[in-house]
């Protein structure tokens, strides 16, 4: 019989049963234990080894339920046929391909920002650790394909209060991220539309109707929104629209622009409007105004909501709210097609919601952009006489709108040259127009109240002037 | 100056200064303490409450962090304008609307199970606590859309070493289930293509194409799998097909048909084969054969697999191989599409895969339900002489084919009579025909080998003799 001899390390980290599973293993694996072979009985292997029985017997157990060995009665332990057993060679990374490499700058002012210094890190060890807690088969089981209903329910709460959107969690469908949502609902809405968009737009959206084989058709805004009067002259029949905070122009729709969009949509069976509420949680004056969809009487909003900007962009929470015929189909036609987001992160933020941290979180960021966005306004003052700022009030981002004669890409490149990044006005536009004023975007949720300070001070030089001197300066 | 008075309680588990912070915050939501009404210095309230300073502190710096106050240096601290605060009252539960219940079965042989008893819990609680162990905002911040790079090279290794896939890291799309990864796909081919899917087949996929708005077409299998002499005759451009284990039959596609299966696929520019590899990870007789991508040398095999059947259902995490001139179309018009698996999860599985837990847990399934396979196998012996059994040595399912003369759905009735549910190959038929003989599936995932062996018992009971006595006995 095959004789164990190994030198167990009693001082390891690794328990002793471990340490001899994985010598045991690896002499089966390397075929120094034949197949067949009889191993020792426990009661030798522990007198062998001066181990404890019960440590001989952990280790044969893990052997056993590994298919490395087998047990016959009354007769003992054998060495398996492993050949078909799988053996993973641990191999390191391949060198990643580097991407051409970023520029580095000493102040991003990224339109898309969020804070990820403010997570709540704490919060979410507890309660992912809480919801692993006991061993649930219930987590890993497959789920509801719309996204649990504890969570929906959750959610519709949440809209219900912050947004004052009206809706059941039935009509609730949760997804891995805004684009997915996307895709699902052209599955839903079926490809024969053409999709109306407010120009400037947020391009991802437009970009993703492209690929899903939308036509398009931009429309102009004016102070209060999207022009329903041109959106009427088009033969479009959705509208793809961010009334609490256009993207990018920050413009909020009143009331009265809203019922109009709304009366649109009414003039003929089939038109719907797509509300894009992803960023309204952040209001710095006033409340919120309630979501488009609130107003809807007649079934013609399709609401679509995230938590990535108001909690952290990996975690890949989105949300939609079906309209009722709308929602008739998918449940006929697309129930079938099964939810992208784990159960373990639609628990942990459904208890994010329930128990209060969300509002505690929301209030807290909501304070941190306030400042930021204060500090922001306030010191770019002294360039008040050469631009105008707008998209204040709201969201992470303002807008500067320069008098023409002055070049957008210029703007950009003469801050650039002094490590600042600012954002073109330009790259969200679907239609260029010489008449168009130079805009750029700063955004302000990822700088400090100090960086920000100092970010404007170099703008100003480098701006404030460039009339009388070049761009480039000390 | 506003009078704090509010009893603390010293044995709550609610540390101090939270139960002031929250007292304090009730009374300025509530009006009790109007706005810009000063409140106590730290120094006196601590005094007044009998509590350290530090506790006033912090209550205080709570509420400044959340906007519920103000300070003004050498003034001190005032209530704020609250009413744009966000005030989330919780609501409970709706009540759910019930699904049309489902039948209760005493067991329950669905193909699609698995156990979930094995589930890892221990070390997916250990992986998940050590990535969220120190406050990494990296882990938050929106991820790589094609999946992060470390989690698809330890993907590749994977793929490598068991299955035998060739292919780089960057071919590799990581999603959020292979519903999501068609979607994606159907993005990248257009949906100019017609797919050919083996007869009976994966009805999910089936389904999805045709939500996809693609033609399809069903082509038969004889007993190597999909019949490529039919499929040519066809005008079909994409097959879909499952060769490593056919779904549902078990079929395992020998060599011959896969290279007559690639000859198919070069004799056209244009045409491609998607392999959908879901549950090769369980073989019980020598080794899996490795994947059909695995012999592609002319960039024709899109690979598709999944962790859901191996690991567990609701993780979503699935995986797609793309060749050469896919991956450049997807490179140039859809890499803006966001990934829909959180970079947590992602970091998971990719430990699970590189410390050696996921071959650990792989063996034991293995071993698991090679135990299940042959104790059914075994149990069921007593009907070889009124059906044929077939589809084993590989997955959780076998088939039980019957003589003609007998209705798939009598055999049905008489096992859902004695409170077991077996299914249909009928459900996984595209085209029904008179001439297809009664097949009924039996999962045995979900089973222990005791229940196995009394279900069989009954099976034996209610099918065995029903030529003299009728479906229903006791």
């Amino acid at each position: 019989m095959y004789e164990l001899t190994m030198d167990l390390k009693t001082d390891s980290r690794t328990p002793l049963y471990e340490q001899i599973y994985s010598y045991i293993k690896k002499d089966i694996q390397s075929g120094r234990i034949a197949r067949g072979e009889k191993l020792p009985s426990t009661r030798a292997l522990s007198k062998h080894l001066e181990v404890s029985r019960s440590t001989a017997v952990l280790a044969y157990e893990q052997l056993l339920s590994e298919g490395f060995i087998e047990s016959e009665p009354y007769r003992g332990f054998f060495a398996a046929q492993i050949g078909d057993l799988y053996h993973l060679e641990p191999v390191k990374e391949k060198e990643q391909k580097k991407e051409a490499r970023e520029k580095k700058y000493r102040y991003d002012f990224t339109p898309n920002g969020v804070d990820l210094n403010s997570f709540p890190y704490q919060v979410w060890r507890k309660l992912s650790r809480d919801i692993l807690m006991d061993d649930r088969t219930e987590l890993f089981r497959s789920g509801n394909s719309q996204g649990e209903y504890g969570f929906r329910n959750a959610v519709c709460n949440y809209l219900y209060q912050a947004r004052g959107v009206n809706c059941t969690p039935d009509q609730i469908i949760i997804g891995a991220g805004s684009d997915y949502l996307f895709m699902l609902l052209a599955m839903i809405l079926g490809t024969h539309h053409k999709i109306a968009f407010e120009d400037p737009t947020y391009k991802q959206a437009y970009r993703l109707a492209d690929s899903l084989s939308y036509e398009r058709v931009p429309v102009s805004m004016d102070k209060d929104g999207i022009m329903v009067t041109e959106l009427s002259k088009t033969d479009a029949d959705i509208a793809y629209v961010t009334p609490s905070h256009q993207y990018p122009s920050g413009i909020i729709m009143p009331m009265k622009r809203r019922l109009e969009l709304l009366r649109w949509a009414r003039e003929h069976k089939g038109r719907y409007i797509v509300e894009d509420d992803y960023d309204s949680e952040f209001r710095y004056k006033g409340k919120p105004i309630p979501a488009l969809q609130g107003y809807d009487r007649k079934e013609k909003v399709i609401y679509l909501g995230t938590f990535s900007k108001s909690i952290a962009p990996a975690i890949r929470l989105s949300y939609m709210v079906l309209p009722k015929p709308l929602l008739h189909i998918y449940h006929e036609r697309y129930r079938f097609v099964n939810s992208t987001v784990s159960k373990v992160d639609q628990f942990i933020v459904q208890r994010f919601l329930e128990e209060g941290y969300y509002e505690r979180h929301l209030n807290k960021m909501r304070a941190l952009y306030k400042g930021r966005h204060d500090t922001l306004i306030e010191a770019l003052k002294p360039l008040s006489d050469i631009c105008r700022i707008s998209g204040e009030h709201g969201g992470v981002h303002l807008l500067l709108t320069f008098e023409q004669g002055r070049q957008e890409e210029e703007l950009i490149l003469q801050a650039e040259k002094r490590g600042i990044r600012v954002y073109g006005l330009n790259d969200y536009r679907i239609r260029k127009d010489s008449t168009d004023k130079p805009t750029v975007l700063l955004g302000y949720a990822n700088l400090s109240e100090e960086q920000l300070k100092s970010a404007a001070q170099i703008l100003i030089e480098c701006w404030g002037f460039s009339g009388r001197r070049p761009g480039i300066m000390i």
